[in-house]
């Protein structure tokens, strides 16, 4: 007997998208049929975009909301799109067609409380049981934490930005 | 100005070799070229294998040793793999082609002392300063995590084969 597993990536450090992303094409790679919903533009660019390209017909990416975690100048529009990628995920879930659904930077929509947690994780818990689940973000609250079935934590122990290097091509986008 | 990184992931938890795959897709998406190789065989599977296939001319990956870490029953032969296969990395990151460079469950090597350290850390940090090196594996040895840019410690905060759910396709391998 397999499960599907609920995943969760969190942490502050390096590779939690990544990670997500690694997994989206491993499951392309067997041919399984992938969902990838972006909730905060951005965090995926072009190096991921056109890995993506590759496996077209096989990974479908969303990209919704916009940077709305901080500096945000209009809280109703962010709540709105996180409403709206919520919807999203839920359709996806409930479409019976992925073998995973990744919704990469999700911990933030739950964290500040742009979305409400209780009907989120009864969606996530009670989805297909042969159906996985890759969730990403910092601040992955506790009550997701408790229901997920594999979490790492990626814990930054040295970062370059500390050494003042700047973001770069093929590496951090 | 931008630097080449000597990234590492490591500890217990799940995503290195996923978060390396992931930035290996990236760079190629950029159409950079990628050389891994991978220390442990066995630690990349179907589903990974058939992903890379798809950046064929972009990525180059060698499978080295074997799962040499544990219930060795031939130490010699071990060391020997693993020297083959850091030989194959010295030149990879010494032929200049390569914007980045996975060793992929290297750490075991230097853990294990199937390699010296001092003369592989000279090899790591001499090389081209434009050049990316990734490496995973848990028990990353405190001279490699010194020299490194940027480190990462996946932690295993929950992991489902602690519940009893078996490895399975597109999650696992």
């Amino acid at each position: 007997m397999t499960n599907g597993l609920l995943i969760v990536f969190t942490g502050n450090g390096k590779g939690k998208t990544t990670a997500a992303l690694g997994m989206a094409m491993r499951a392309a790679g067997h041919g399984l049929k992938v969902c990838c919903i972006q909730f905060i533009k951005g965090s995926w660019q072009y190096g991921e975009l056109d890995a993506i390209k590759r496996f077209e017909g096989l990974i479908d990416l969303h990209v919704m909301g916009k940077g709305f975690t901080w500096k945000s100048e209009n809280l109703e529009e962010d709540a709105r799109l996180a409403r709206e990628g919520w919807d999203l995920a839920c359709t996806a879930i409930a479409s019976g067609i992925y073998h995973t659904v990744v919704l990469d930077e999700f911990t933030y929509l739950l964290h500040y409380q742009m979305l409400e947690i209780d009907p989120c994780l009864q969606i996530l818990t009670n989805r297909n049981p042969n159906q996985h689940v890759v969730i990403t973000g910092r601040y992955a609250p506790e009550q997701l934490l408790a229901v997920a079935d594999l979490v790492t934590e990626m814990r930054a122990v040295k970062h370059p930005l500390q050494a003042g290097i700047k973001a770069q091509k093929g590496i951090e986008f």
